[in-house]
């Protein structure tokens, strides 16, 4: 892994270059954990953009006494500060250094307006320059380190399901609540350190809700129920919907689930190497727009996913960019009519150079539970 | 619920007069929460000063399409916008009004570097001002309704603890990893929406680790094992530790248990009203310390608890400021030996006039499993 990280730091100098920033501080944690591996709750990280993989001698990581003996075993590569205020302890220690941090970028898409002034009168004669975003768009194109990680959240949740299933645990008398928990301890049977967020279970009208939270309320015969669910794994996110029914399907409950297959499996399509994000999101718009059920699908139709469960790139009339091998998006388009149920299908897919790859493998067919 | 939401934003009134802020800003979700009840995923809050109670006619709040038939009950009191970016819709709706914002606080403590700009933008003629911490220094001193939530937060970690002792669930031969998940799910069978924080069991040696993440480690007969754990009940955290032993106590074991035992109950004699934190933090540490354990007791005694698992005051040697009748505090001093064991007790409590109300209510005693 060491290696693994090791790469990303020296992705991340190319871009410091590139905007003539002698250094990074990392403090968002996220970010952290993708260039070094470190999980703990507390630390911060300087990049030089001179250092050499192998010698980085100004390189630095700092976290406190809970997780020195963790960041001796997860950064054994990097020189390593014992301190609790880490942003503050590195922004000193540039501010003391005679010369070789002149530009320091900082994230300014995380670090807050009162943090910024304290960390700006640390660094002293060393100036903080804004550099948003830099680690979190070298995050949008996925590793195979990454992509196994993925794999393995996917799985946990697709067994999780069938498991669910199998047992029966999917049947008119439960409550939605109760599903939620079985679907969440059966991903935990599967490897997951847990959901990689809350699990939403919609049953019958319920299910028209694009975000319902599950609650008290009992499954019954000829409902839909809608199940978004994921489980971490080493730190990543998968997120799948399914929906079934239970028993046989309404006429109108196989329309819109034949529609949102339709729509998704197009969208799946479209997500092509070089597509525009909006392109993506109109291809499986459209299917559902020339339906007539336009009014109907109020969200996007994905995002990406890893170290967060949402991540970009956005694929939606909102997003902006391209494309590229290695990302990981969901795609997930919705019909849902109020009142009476609503379906989403939704997969976690990697894009590669042909085909992308779907990581979440639970069948798409109208399942009758 | 309303009225208790109306009597906080009344509160938060009376400081951004004294300040001379026309309003505030409110971005951060929990502040948000505590101001208005909402629990959705996406909002933002306008609080006028200039406003009264029943009639907030320039008090706003937003939040999108997703959450807005939540919003109509969990904010029936309030005028609600409907928009994706919640923020910076209230700061152009503070933009375009003639003339009642002028000087409109935002919270420079959550607000990034780069929001605040995109945000001050938006605002025009209305100037953005720093006005960091308004809300949490509300949220320290806890209502009735929210030491209920806490009460009932402890219950069910209490509950669980007691259940999975009763149950045979601390044996030799189980995983730390195993204990770990059966407390996290006796916790749900009590009411809990999930764990307050990420379960800590630490057996054996692993015990001498303070932030010990549970493992495949196998409980062994004689081992110290320390399990620090809390249920979260309407968005309020509990946060206790117990440390018992398998079987018949080493002497060391003993000595290390009635000493952090005395130490514990010295800091809970301590935070009395008008107390000054770091004496609080003192008076436990000087019983560690004058048996020469000083050194091994690496962290501060304690933290305030509410909508955040750690929030303030901090109960330290590098906190500030004093007790206050009302706040919800934990005590938990911890003697640790490195590679043999370690011992933590834990109590979450309320600051009361005379003697705090103890929430977290399982025995203190060495309990022998």
């Amino acid at each position: 892994m060491s290696e693994t990280h090791n790469h990303r730091r020296h992705a991340l100098r190319a871009h410091l270059r590139e905007q003539n920033l002698d250094a990074m501080l990392v403090t968002d944690l996220l970010n952290i954990r993708y260039l070094t591996g470190f999980t703990g709750s507390n630390a911060a990280l300087v990049v030089h953009a001179a250092d050499e993989p192998g010698t980085e001698s100004r390189t630095v990581f700092c976290t406190d006494g809970r997780y020195l003996a963790q960041a001796a075993t997860q950064v054994p590569d990097l020189a390593r500060v014992n301190d609790r205020a880490s942003d503050l302890a590195l922004a000193k220690r540039i501010g003391t250094e005679p010369v070789e941090y002149g530009r320091v970028g900082f994230e300014s898409q995380h670090v807050t307006v009162d943090r910024r002034d304290v960390l700006a009168d640390a660094a002293a004669k060393a100036e903080l320059v804004r550099a948003p975003g830099l680690v979190e768009q070298l995050r949008m194109v996925k590793d195979e380190t990454e992509i196994e990680a993925l794999r393995m959240a996917c799985a946990a949740a697709d067994r999780a399901l069938a498991d669910l299933i199998e047992h029966g645990g999917l049947r008119p008398g439960r409550t939605e609540l109760e599903v939620a928990r079985e679907l969440e301890s059966r991903m935990l049977d599967h490897g997951a350190a847990g959901p990689s967020f809350d699990t939403i279970i919609a049953a019958g009208p319920n299910s028209a809700m694009p975000h319902h939270r599950p609650t008290d309320a009992v499954l019954a015969a000829g409902d839909l129920v809608k199940m978004d669910f994921g489980a971490e794994v080493d730190g990543y996110h998968s997120d799948m919907t399914r929906t079934v029914v239970l028993g046989k399907p309404a006429a109108w409950q196989r329309e819109i689930y034949e529609l949102v297959r339709a729509a998704q499996a197009a969208g799946r399509g479209a997500v092509q190497v070089d597509a525009d994000v909006k392109a993506v999101d109109t291809a499986a718009r459209k299917v559902i727009e020339d339906a007539g059920y336009g009014e109907q699908f109020p969200h996007g139709l994905g995002h990406g996913v890893g170290l967060e469960i949402h991540e970009a790139p956005a694929l939606s009339q909102r997003g902006d960019g391209r494309i590229s091998a290695g990302m990981a998006v969901t795609v997930e388009p919705g019909v849902y009519l109020p009142r009476q149920g609503g379906v989403r299908i939704e997969d976690t897919l990697v894009v590669r150079p042909s085909t992308p790859e779907l990581l979440t493998l639970t069948t798409k067919e109208l399942v009758e539970v």
